[in-house]
């Protein structure tokens, strides 16, 4: 799908996601981070362009923060912020800013709390979840106390879905989102193949709109999805007008949504 | 985890997964292909040690593969090959490697074969999937037809994942393999942070092991995994077993696996 342009009036702001971890690159989990990240920020106005999944390597977690900061808007990190050894991306996002680290009072503050409250032992290994980088700021967790942080446009959060969710809460304010992209779909049993020319077309007379053709199969039945994305809700209802109009043309029955 | 030293005689084969398309991006498909990916290459020996989203523009396609193709031994991409507009990886790949790109004879062939015994129009739009850089060879795509390529060190599939699947599987005799990785898992219900003090010294003791520690949380249950990697049985069992111990002087019940 082509860039959508956008209307000069709302600026498009971008992001990057990297998730850091060696069980989402072994294939041990499957992520479910990026897409909860994605369709978040979009509804604030911010398109996520591009994610990484890197290994909890310090020599790469800090080349990667260090290439996408200066390319995005937005950056945020997933995992590698617990209390364990293989926990090392505080430390090289603090490496990556060229920034000390060392333990941050509230952070050290809101974990002694929790650990009065509950009963635990405060130990040395979990102090290691209030180091924060030397002029970051906290992003609360409600859930499980341990803080993420914010240094520059990187935004440090935990790896664990429901800490990860209600940290994207915490943090959501602090961001100036843009243009919002909205999409429709709409699906027909017929190839792309078929569609390709005209569709191809239709994409040309709508720049400012993205059209993406995604082939689906459910058993014997084939067919397309186009997924339509822009920023003005008028011209999408035209290009899915148009779009509809074209699947009939192959005497295909279109239906708005993805196929049941 | 860190990463694992390797015996001398087996060396790390290591490979990079671009996936390519908007739909990942925007959150709307939860991509299944890394995991199976990933899987799939560490049996013979290859290490996926990195991954990148990113969307279906021709700069951002050029760029990724000239920098990881670099770095790795192996590149592999899914998405971007079919017949529309939006599928630009073909021609992205060609630029990146800076040669011609036309219709593969032998692809044509394929493809002419397929839509005389299917009945369908071989389209302008369906010849587009018979573009193939000069100089690459094609990978056998015994669902779909339409093939995928090798060029250099990259492997360019599809993103349907049953059609990337059987690429993957006729280009795998290809692949030059190393060390394989194998990994055990011990869980308990034990926090991260009480253990994490001595998980630190058992890494430290064994370096040519990645022990990776992943809290999960279980409704009002919750605990750790550590996951180890190796390449090494005997040294990988020697460690599960150390870590077993450590978890039972915590006094948790260790179980092998992941928690039911």
């Amino acid at each position: 799908m082509p860039e959508a342009a956008v209307p000069s009036r709302q600026k498009l702001v971008t992001a990057c996601v990297l998730l850091i971890g060696d069980e989402v690159l072994s294939g041990r989990t499957r992520d479910s981070n990026l897409p909860y990240i994605a369709k978040h920020l979009n509804q604030i106005g911010v398109q996520v362009r591009e994610a990484r999944i890197i290994p909890d390597i310090e020599a790469e977690i800090v080349a990667a923060v260090n290439e996408v900061r200066a390319r995005y808007d937005y950056v945020f990190t997933t995992g590698g912020i617990g209390p364990t050894h293989d926990d090392i991306t505080a430390d090289s996002v603090a490496k990556a800013f060229g920034v000390p680290i060392g333990h941050h009072p509230e952070a050290l503050a809101i974990l002694d709390a929790h650990y009065k409250e509950t009963g635990g032992e405060f130990t040395d290994a979990r102090k290691r979840m209030a180091r924060i980088p030397e002029g970051a700021s906290l992003i609360a967790n409600p859930l499980s106390k341990a803080p993420g942080f914010q240094i520059g446009n990187v935004f440090v959060m935990a790896g664990v879905p429901m800490v990860m969710q209600v940290m994207l809460d915490s943090l959501t304010a602090r961001l100036e989102g843009g243009a919002t992209m909205q999409s429709r779909t709409v699906s027909a049993q017929v190839g792309e193949g078929q569609i390709a020319e005209k569709l191809g077309q239709l994409q040309q007379r709508y720049p400012e709109i993205g059209i993406g053709s995604y082939p689906y199969y459910r058993g014997k039945i084939f067919g397309t999805s186009l997924v339509m994305r822009g920023t003005d809700p008028a011209t999408l209802d035209r290009v899915v007008e148009e779009a509809s109009e074209l699947l009939r043309g192959f005497g295909a029955e279109p239906i708005s949504g993805d196929p049941v």
